[in-house]
């Protein structure tokens, strides 16, 4: 175990965590929100000087890393930066516990969205401003970010893989070009330009500057926080369905949008993920605006409504512009089974993913061909391609884990007296990376009431959520820690 | 495929079942109860008819039977096992609608113990004789029943081995003894054995003769099926340790029985799924009764109801002593997790099994080991032995199925508009053959508000259960159906 450059890691993500302070500094000075300006800038100071102190006692690592590194590196870092994450908050005095500002930057990281706040509209900007950009960063990993612009990692490309691979999303992550460093900056330059884009047309329908950034924010992260108490319930019809369509865009796999810019339109739409993902989508909001009928008054405010929760649901953003926690059981339902079929892998979406829900299911269909010719050796296929069995046994501990890891939070969240409904909507939302739950930690409502424990459980579901489980699951292995 | 000898199979299934009615048709005329002696007289005729007919049409079948027939023929019996045993009910005017009554009867052999019934003491004797009869046959399976008596089977021991694993619960059936006709038999009389000794237990603590047949029945399979309106609350505190401990008992594989009789001790004692089913009763247990301080009057009963609970739903009976669904939510969260834990393979007890949580779990456990030192081989051992991949393999897609077929069946359900947590809990207790849920399928209440659709969906998912999904799922498989 490589433990010196694993050290020399979190050293590194707490220096970039103070660089990416910066603008939320400045947004304080400008408001003249003195108070705010001197959290961001304590904690800038603290980062910078432990940082100093890893960097000391880390010297000299060696070069050597492997799966193992990766993931242990990248669940640590996650943690660190969380609890460098939170300080501002706390600082400022804007959420007083430790633990509730923790929750709230974890959940800002992991692209959740689940917020402990009754009300967003009283916060600095600066502070609104950072816990938006928690999202955009978290949402195509702090570690990519690092691959693609730090030169010192640039030379070992297995290195990189490692990494790369532990904190993107999916069964399988590939390369778009041959090096990893480039491909971190491809992805990054996509994930840019496609906020960019948001934010103009965010910016077209007439929303405030500090808003469009931070509602954009929210979106190409899927994550979920807003700057107003109500989501995006307050802004206008054309608003909402630009948010409807970029928080769909920002669930589908990047490496579609490279496919495009490299003009294999034909790629693109074969994908079966993607097809499976915009099938879902639709059937989806049919299904809901069938159920809602006569819920509002119109038909074109049924379907805004529905289409705008059933893509927000899916890619696990959950901003929201009704209380669908008020709709019928059916929709309600509908919207739960989407919580957990998640977005497309390499997309910056959480849940378990439509590839996966592919090949759990084209996994099975095999076991039954199996069962009817034992003697035919059947292999699994997506796009054309045959699956390794490697990523198929991959998924299916993932499922496995996800399953007791869902069984088990629900169980311990429970011991605080809430509802079934409420207690299993708030493990589900929070281990998919959505935000908001049903009942009690609905779309109107917040995740305040859970006591200390529940929070930290939520807290790991989280991470492991957004991390896909292994490199937290690894954590708590003892063959991870052992010396080689 | 084999189509005649699976018809006649149906036949002979449709014969034996006619032969099991005549005890209920003799209680019916003892009783003076002519409609419904009536009914099942014209069922056990129908039956006969039906068998001859299909002996004519089936004649000169091949001995060609591989897997694939196997598990068709078990699905296949179940339904029309079901179809048949439903007639008497609808006959007799007890229960009119034939969905109802098909719910009622699947209900039944599948061991689940769910009830459309508001009131069960009005019924006629003969009525619930068959009713928790059904229970008894289905829990080891009327197939594997077959095959311990026809002596025509006996000679072929594949053909009886693909019956028996499709029948018989858990992702790897042994044999007992080197011939599966053996075997069957061993299963019967240790079946027969452990049930004589409930009702001579019931007996002793002044229960009625006939309360002691039914409620032993029920407790064997573990249906759940009662023959009072409050299940078994109205009995004795005696009575109810009595059906707790039968319960925890009829929950343990069978082969343990079989090992404890050739007094192979070490081996029982060292069984890693008894093991680990004995842990989860105890912890279970003692949860729920520090949860509930001061629900009850008397420390005492708060401990016999939280383990009499835990027993019935843990082993999938379905009995109860008090309305569970008035407890805490911590207690109903660690009931629905008792649920999908489910009872040992190789017992009459439904659910996903122990056995399979424990491969589930070590399987993970290799897939993390396996990141850490990716070059070394890994293995799943299981009571020191290992683990076919081939069963690993199977025990993931069962999972993927069932979460698959739990979140279809909870997303059709709730078409019906009930609270979330009826329609989930509804869902679960019947895929796991547990029998009441929770809020509008509670304890005190059944099953009988939901739509023709929601029932046909509980009725898909019982079968599913009791037969682990894959006969079931094979059914709407085309590979099964096309001809060699």
């Amino acid at each position: 175990m490589n433990f010196k450059m694993i050290g020399r890691f979190q050293a590194l993500i707490l220096l970039i965590e103070a660089v990416f302070m910066l603008p939320a500094l400045l947004i304080c000075l400008f408001d003249r929100e003195f108070p705010s300006a001197m959290a961001f800038l304590k904690t800038m100071i603290l980062n910078t000087a432990v940082s100093g102190v890893f960097l000391f006692l880390f010297r000299g690592a060696k070069r050597e890393f492997y799966q193992k590194e990766g993931l242990l590196c990248v669940g640590l870092s996650w943690i660190v930066m969380s609890l460098s994450g939170a300080l501002p908050f706390v600082f400022s005095g804007a959420i007083p516990h430790f633990v509730d500002a923790f929750f709230e930057t974890v959940s800002g990281f992991t692209t959740t969205g689940a917020t402990i706040l009754h009300q967003v509209e009283v916060l600095p900007r600066g502070l609104l401003y950072w816990r938006s950009f928690t999202h955009w960063i978290g949402g195509m990993g702090i570690l990519v970010f690092l691959i693609a612009i730090a030169p010192a990692f640039g030379k070992q490309d297995g290195f990189n893989m490692y990494i790369m691979r532990a904190e993107s999303s999916g069964p399988s992550v590939g390369k778009l070009v041959p090096k990893i460093r480039q491909t971190a900056a491809i992805l990054y330059i996509l994930y840019l330009g496609l906020t960019l884009l948001n934010i103009f047309f965010l910016l077209i329908g007439k929303m405030p500057l500090f808003d469009a950034v931070c509602t954009a924010f929210g979106t190409a992260g899927t994550g979920g926080f807003g700057v107003k108490n109500d989501s995006i319930a307050g802004y206008s019809p054309y608003l909402q369905n630009v948010c409807t369509i970029f928080m769909l865009l920002f669930g589908v796999s990047f490496s579609c949008y490279f496919l495009l810019v490299r003009r294999q339109f034909k790629m693109v739409v074969m994908d079966e993920e993607l097809r499976l993902y915009g099938a879902v989508a639709l059937i989806s909001t049919l299904l809901i605006t069938l159920n809602l009928r006569g819920f509002y008054p119109t038909f074109s405010e049924t379907v805004r409504h529905a289409a705008f929760q059933v893509s927000s649901i899916m890619t696990t953003t959950g901003f929201s512009t009704t209380d669908f926690d008020a709709w019928p059981a059916f929709s309600k339902v509908v919207l739960l089974c989407l919580m957990i079929i998640g977005a497309c892998a390499g997309s910056t979406g959480g849940g378990v993913k439509c590839i996966r829900w592919l090949l759990l299911f084209k996994n099975l269909r095999r076991n039954v061909k199996t069962l009817c010719s034992p003697q035919r050796i059947q292999t699994v296929h997506i796009n054309g391609k045959t699956v390794p069995e490697s990523t198929v046994d991959n998924t299916n501990a993932f499922l496995a884990a996800y399953v007791l890891l869902l069984g088990l939070s629900f169980l311990v969240v429970s011991l605080d007296e809430f509802s079934v409904t409420t207690n299993f909507s708030a493990v589900v939302a929070c281990l998919n990376n959505i935000g908001p739950g049903l009942e009690t930690v609905g779309p109107v409502r917040n995740f305040a009431l859970f006591s200390v424990p529940s929070k930290l459980v939520l807290i790991v579901d989280m991470l492991a959520g957004r991390l896909e489980i292994f490199p937290i699951l690894i954590l708590f292995s003892r063959s991870a820690w052992r010396k080689r």
